[in-house]
């Protein structure tokens, strides 16, 4: 196959910015390589809402579903930040699309840069080779669980859920990857505690008798979140339930000190949706400020899914290559900067 | 008053080593300043499953109970963290005595101190000066929720349940904390998914129009898992639901350098107790190793409860003054140290 659907989902705040570059860069690469991608855009997030009303409209879901993968900006819009009671959000479309693609594994690779280290908010020594891969279930748990509230009676609840076969396709996807590395499986849980946790735990050991070369180990939420500061580097593949997914990723994002890097895959048995982990950043709309690069891995992301590694290969040597040159925004270097479409432009160049 | 009894339960690991040092600098206090303390021993955690099959004897909660503040260690023991499916746990006994007591607000002052801050894993300009007092609520949420597990149908799950009563008197005791310090209370929760998590800021707002001197704002776990690597000083006072609250405090504890500094205080109407941060750290246990100042510091905040500020702050200012002059364990300084309870007597004599 060398012809491929891309949905284009630009979203909010930058994220029409840095997806333009990662379109860029796939036509540069379409053109060496001698593939085609075609783009279908579609509206989503903030803008969707004031265009139709509905943050995820039912083109844009089509059109996601009829994709081999899709390419994600960002969403989220101050105007619903301050507003968290409105009965529209931005988030319930992105919470829809996962839920409607699949998209049960959310796959986040964390890697330093050398020569972006001091930019970490951690000391040199604690963070420097540091490598991790995080493997976030993403449909099923609290997200997703019955919620309900009486305002009368003045309560509210929220269940968290799982059953087996949630948990074992992002485990074994998680086995996989680890294979693949260092060998070595964290499950990230509060087994102490939660029943679903134990669960987790269950199927995890069982679905180890698989893969024998790989070391399991468990660990406790609340020590997670403190062993990812004092000593990032004894994990290699991280697997763990939503919610503890959402915070000790993001917590994990910023030990590197290069969250405007760093891509996200979100992957489910029949889609596959491509997104930067930094936010819609509101405040850099449309100034040419945002860093491309977290979108241009992320698309690097969707190569390899597409079985284009090769051209996946060269997008990340090209980034590489722009990094270690200085060909950066202004998060990067503040003294010498380049605008995000210059940026897009040095990578396109160098493919 | 002057005569008061204090529940006293070392449980395992380094926690009767620890708990040694404070009552030893108790009976200090009860000299200098004419006050009388009787203790009461019980039994917790592992070491009371290994004598009585039960990690909360009735007898401890007996004891608990007729206290007028509980002297706690630690619980935890290896036997127990390699095999979650156990049915007695120590950690059991610890979430009982929680409920029991109705200690409903655990609080967590954290301070950093400039002669330890490069123990710090962060950057010292990010670091240097924090200082951030988390409210976290202890006997409601996901921890005391309706659980329940199939094995034959393979599912689980957790119920995170709120209501109004049990969201309302720890934020008011977070917002008159505030008041007395730099007037910024932070809620942390979900509230762009969970329906808890909206009412938490339901309530929230309603009782701020109490403390209209002190500014309330709002953050997503996730960002809070962020933002406290990347500006921790952007935070005063913080109040979070139970869960949030275990992962959050625990991150945070770690980003000043000094765990083994670090008090806590668990509040309910009718009782407290007061315990070291760190845990039952059982490779030191015996050792004479363990840094008795978080224990140290756990009672000066149950002076401060029993309301003899005066004492507390004498507390606080020897144990400074120990720390500056390097009287100190292992763990903060490797070149020169002392034992545990040489450290303890320090701050005795000078008291
Ligand atoms: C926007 C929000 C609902 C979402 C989540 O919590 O999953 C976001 O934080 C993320 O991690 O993609
Ligand atoms: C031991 C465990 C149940 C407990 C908790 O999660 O509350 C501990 O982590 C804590 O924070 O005191």
């Amino acid at each position: 196959k060398t012809s491929f659907n891309i949905a284009v989902l630009p979203g909010d705040g930058i994220g029409p910015e840095v997806v333009n570059e990662s379109i860029k860069i796939l036509n540069a690469i379409g053109e060496v390589f001698n593939y085609t991608f075609e783009f279908t855009y579609g509206l989503m997030g903030a803008e969707a809402i004031f265009k139709t009303g509905n943050p995820l409209p039912d083109e844009t879901l089509q059109i996601c579903k009829e994709s081999d993968a899709v390419l994600f900006g960002a969403i989220g819009d101050p105007s619903f930040d301050h507003n968290p009671d409105a009965k529209v959000r931005p988030e319930q479309g992105l919470l829809k699309l996962r839920k409607e693609l699949g998209l049960f594994a959310n796959i986040r690779p964390l890697k330093t840069y050398s020569s972006l280290i001091d930019k970490s908010p951690l000391k040199k020594e604690i963070i420097e080779g540091a490598d991790i891969q995080i493997f976030r279930e993403l449909v099923s748990g609290i997200y997703f669980g019955e919620k309900f509230t009486d305002d009368e009676a003045g309560y509210a609840y929220d269940v968290c859920k799982y059953n087996r076969d949630e948990i074992a396709p992002i485990v074994h996807m998680a086995f996989q990857e680890a294979q693949k590395r260092r060998k070595k499986l964290t499950l990230i849980d509060k087994a102490n505690v939660l029943d679903t946790s134990r669960l987790w735990r269950k199927v995890c050991k069982e679905i180890a008798r698989e893969y024998p070369d790989v070391e399991l180990d468990f660990m406790f939420v609340d020590n997670a979140a403190m062993q990812l500061i004092l000593n990032p580097k004894q994990f290699d593949v991280i697997v763990t339930e939503n919610m503890f997914g959402d915070i000790i990723s993001d917590e994990a994002s910023v030990i590197g000190g290069s969250i405007g890097l760093l891509p996200s895959a979100s992957i489910g048995n029949e889609n596959a949706l491509f997104e930067p982990i930094h936010g819609s950043y509101p405040q850099a709309k449309g100034k040419g400020i945002a860093n491309p690069v977290a979108s241009v891995l992320s698309t690097a992301m969707m190569l390899d899914y597409l079985g284009l590694g090769q051209a996946a290969e060269k997008l990340r040597q090209s980034v590489e290559y722009t990094i270690e040159n200085k060909y950066v925004t202004v998060d990067l270097n503040a003294d010498q900067h380049y605008s995000t479409s210059e940026v897009g432009s040095f990578i396109a160049d160098y493919i």
